[in-house]
């Protein structure tokens, strides 16, 4: 199969199809996305080697005797051992030996063909474009942040990032009826973020006034020093952006406030579905450009740009 | 009147009696507690000029016509402007004109008199002893902790740090029936976390397994990097310490793991003087040496030293 691999070096290869283990499926991808991580990924980043990419869409081709055989799936990307503390505790999201694939462990998305266990695995409703289905992660990780944080309907928010993630917090917290605002750099994205029901500033043209809840999305340390100085005293940041190496922080900035800061990562895909499946989403404005896999290296290349949002490989 | 002053260097001053603002009261000081933070202060951390230090307690001794003439009293740290939006929207404790005595604006307890608004003023109750009543600042801090944090009976706890503020969030841990594990560098002092009905373990000997939530009071960054070793995923660490300068963060040791970073400052006196009244906490064991204010610069000497516990200033 034609896969993209990472070794330090990036380039298509014709690689064998994968082998799978007794609890797995073969899923044949058909729209991959690529991810601010995974270009991360593909600088370095986390030492990685083998196929990137862990957003799809695909139909899954194997086993034969599968239940799962033909139909269209998305992924949950966590692959736990089933045998470590945390596993044993129901914490398999964070279990210690854990997969991902395309990112730690296990090969990713940006291939012909991919293989999961089947636990992994949801079926995505007839009425969900591929295009849109594609980005069940992402979305599935905006809604994390409305789990995590109680009382938001009476919340003023700031979403800080006008990234594909910070668009799509945007959009399922004004779901919720929250006033919020998006602080970005770009206003085409800005724009795009009035048309979640948000609303959409420069970062320096960001209205006075604290927040209840910051969502620090911009993947910038320079965001998170923006969400601590706007949020109010015993107000929420909810970080869902990791950074390459480490950030200065001033604890003095979330001590004395009593300020709380909240990882946040991985989120519930049936809730993404059901909101793609109604439509109340739709993030395919978010689609930059679609590029065959035969042109996955420029297609990274053009993902790298400043400014652009998500770049699909279609695998098919 | 005798105060220690500070002004890049701190001496032993005669200062003239402080004057009354219309809501104030003259207090006599009977004891002061020298906590860390003093010390930061007295070596140019926050650029304060005035009285240092923050524990006290005390007699009012005027204005004659005060309610409050003639008893023992303690008082809160922050006080407020009244008029800035966050203390219109009951915020007061974060206000943004706050002024702290000897931290912030506003002459400290390390002097024969000190002013404060009659509204952070509490009573003590006659049968708490001076010597334990000087501790209901730090202790009201420790009982934020329990305040911040639900399910606290139900987790695995930590304390980083065996100075007075950890050895106290112990002693207020153990009494909700929690599992209280404390790390520290001192065995003496790990011995009366034992007292207080924590298990103390050097650093270096801590057992093995995740905990629930980790208090980090160590005042060191290297308390931080530890608490995010520690804590489970999904758990909590709760920051009491805030450190000179910045720290650096790796932001994926709370984003992947969706770990809760909060931060706590102060606590509710009426509940510390409640714990002192009952005598439920002792915090008399935690004093080091208690020194006549006349000797104070000697007393902040000593305070300096590593593994010292609390210093007093006998104000009287």
């Amino acid at each position: 199969m034609q896969a993209l691999y990472y070794d330090g070096d990036l380039r298509l290869r014709d690689l064998p199809l994968p082998e799978l283990k007794s609890d797995e499926v073969l899923i044949r991808v058909l729209l991959a996305g690529v991810c601010r991580t995974d270009l991360e990924v593909i600088r370095g980043y986390r030492a990685f080697r083998g196929i990137p990419g862990h957003e799809f869409v695909g139909l899954v081709a194997g086993p034969e005797d599968s239940p799962w055989l033909g139909r269209r799936v998305v992924g949950e990307i966590n692959i736990a051992c089933g045998a470590c503390d945390l596993c044993l505790r129901g914490l398999s999201r964070y279990c210690r030996g854990r997969r991902v694939p395309g990112l730690r462990d296990r090969n990713g998305t940006f291939a012909e063909y991919l293989t999961l266990p089947a636990a992994n695995l949801h079926q995505v409703p007839d009425n969900i474009a591929a295009e849109a289905a594609v980005f069940t992660e992402p979305l599935a990780a905006a809604l994390a942040v409305t789990d995590a944080v109680p009382h938001l309907t009476q919340s003023r928010i700031l979403v800080v990032g006008d990234g594909v993630l910070g668009l799509l917090c945007c959009s399922v917290l004004a779901l919720q009826g929250s006033e919020v605002h998006l602080a970005g750099h770009y206003p085409e994205h800005l724009r795009l973020a009035e048309a979640y029901g948000a609303s959409g500033f420069l970062e320096r043209e960001l209205p006075g006034g604290d927040y209840d809840v910051i969502v620090e999305a911009s993947g910038s340390p320079s965001g998170l020093t923006l969400a601590l100085e706007r949020v109010r005293p015993q107000g929420t940041v909810v970080l869902k952006s990791t950074y390459k190496g480490q950030v200065a922080l001033d604890t003095a900035a979330l001590v004395v406030p009593e300020v709380r800061l909240m990882g946040s990562r991985c989120g519930p895909f049936p809730a993404a579905l059901r909101l793609l499946a109604r439509g109340w989403v739709d993030p395919r404005p978010l689609i930059a450009r679609s590029f065959p896999l035969a042109q996955g290296v420029e297609a990274i290349e053009f993902a790298r740009q400043p400014g652009v949002l998500r770049v699909l490989l279609d695998c098919q």
